[in-house]
């Protein structure tokens, strides 16, 4: 019964070796972080959620920075302690800076205040929200 | 045991008042949303709240549309009803488009979903995150 | 496929009907809320769940309005809507003025912001709190 | 202030020592796992909590395999760091092998990420599911 | 600032009836439910959300009734009423039975408790499961 | 990109010191816990903050005692550690007995189960907790 162990390098099969790849190349690293090493375990989900984090990731509507800030609100919220380390990292990286950082923690902390004021004052959503 | 009840317009006092007028004014709106109606019942959270809600939405290193969208990506994690349905129309206010929305959307549910990985696959914090 | 349902009075077992009438006796109501009639439709956890939430509620160390303000702080901060409602009640039958419901949500909310804000700025744990 | 301590065996009293022997006993170990010493400071939670764990992880209409991994979809979705360590453990001993684990974690990442998309897009519920 | 709506049929492009079809075709259904309507606002969402859930949902190392039983315990863990609903339908139509919901209800509802006394208490992690 | 780290003592400018030594003075401490020192970073965001918490905490309709009891019973509920073991020493020098930390616990724990159960049996809310 051991603790969930990331595979050794050499024992990766080609289907991870050609998805680490790819992470390298987009992300223009020397490594892949441990998520993307503990998920080989499965190469299948690794291939599907790489896939599914660099469509998301992608430059879009939205640019990349306020997508890494919107992950790391979501990591923030969930407590997640593994994703929040590596998207602050990958914010800053994307051009987050100390008063963005501060900015974006007073929000995550204001809306988890009133998240839970709206649901103890049992507050009815107007009726210009529903129309 | 009533279930609590936003109170009539008549029975606001002065402090509540001054509240909603400071309201409408940052705002430009002709009425306040139900959220401070109902934390009208207590007159120090909701002149606390609002001072809080005001200074941290206010324009910084983000502008009000990335931080509109950090509450509601807080909002939806949570499920808060009330909070999803006020913040999509304040941030569709702000300028978020439709396309805009469906990126939000993506990130907030791949990072629900990566935060679980993160935590099922017990992942230790890379050393780079550390430093 | 039928969603959930509460079972007809005239369905219940006798295990059943014997939980409700202890939960009728030990809170002096003339009616069960809904909460156990949905339950019933499994005697075992009924039974189990009653048990467990007459004791955990009984008078002790702390009092049963603690305890309901204690139960309504959880409720509020998962989003429970039936919990909240029902909890609100049972809090307000138990002492809970408009005053100290309006003082629990403000501890409630402001949990609810620093314990975000503790997780997204990375707090290590004083060596006070591990010693 | 000291940090929670788990009671010492020597201090243990003959209602945890009863416990202990039967969670030795039902689980055909040598020892009791650390969330039961440290719950053992309070001798009635321990007991009523063993008491239920023990019925409820009994198989029934689900095996026990069944309802480690429900249980382990739970903490992961909760991020309760020992817990999830726990019932890894737990669920492995049971029968879980590396791709049970693999597909749980599919399903516990997808479910986490949906659900967050129902909430955003505030998706009506279908009257097939009402009915 | 309308209400998230669900496109009427006549406006859905061809990426969009194209995923419906698959939908319908893998799920023996007449009809798609409303959660990938309103998903299909944005049809890259919608299809790469329908294939992720094809591919994890498929029979496996698990079979249909219990990924669809994992689906349910999360979604009720989260609290999403939506998914609560439709997963408790699939759940069914898998082959739950009243004796299986009544147990996975159970199991839920004590890893829920479970896991808050292991945060409470601070129960380190036994060596055992680190091994 | 460094893990976000507390400043140093002699970096903090004016506004910092004022507030430190605010809390030092209204907790009667010899030095402020580690969550204070990281919000340093952020000014305007420590200052209204420990405001914020300063008035919530102060002794009003509900003693602080019962406030830090909400305050860790939410901290319980969301996982977060660090809130965790500040608050149930904040909860111990105000008076917080092992008995009351044991009840608290219980009903915690029991509040979160049963919210769950309140889920999953989609129990619709009383006429009587609506009127």
């Amino acid at each position: 019964m051991p603790k969930p162990k990331s595979p050794k390098a050499a024992e990766f099969g080609p289907e991870v070796r050609a998805v680490f790849a790819d992470i390298k190349r987009t992300r223009n690293v020397a490594e892949v972080n441990n998520f993307w090493k503990y998920l080989a375990r499965d190469p299948v989900l690794l291939a599907r959620t790489w896939q599914g984090v660099k469509e998301v990731m992608a430059p879009g509507a939205l640019d990349p920075l306020i997508k890494e800030m919107l992950y790391l609100a979501v990591s923030v919220t969930n407590g997640c302690g593994y994703c929040i380390a590596s998207h602050t990292a990958a914010a800053r990286k994307a051009g987050m800076t100390e008063a963005m950082f501060g900015e974006l923690m007073a929000v995550v902390g204001m809306a988890n205040e009133t998240n839970r004021l709206a649901n103890g004052y049992r507050v009815p959503i107007d009726a210009m929200f529903e129309a």
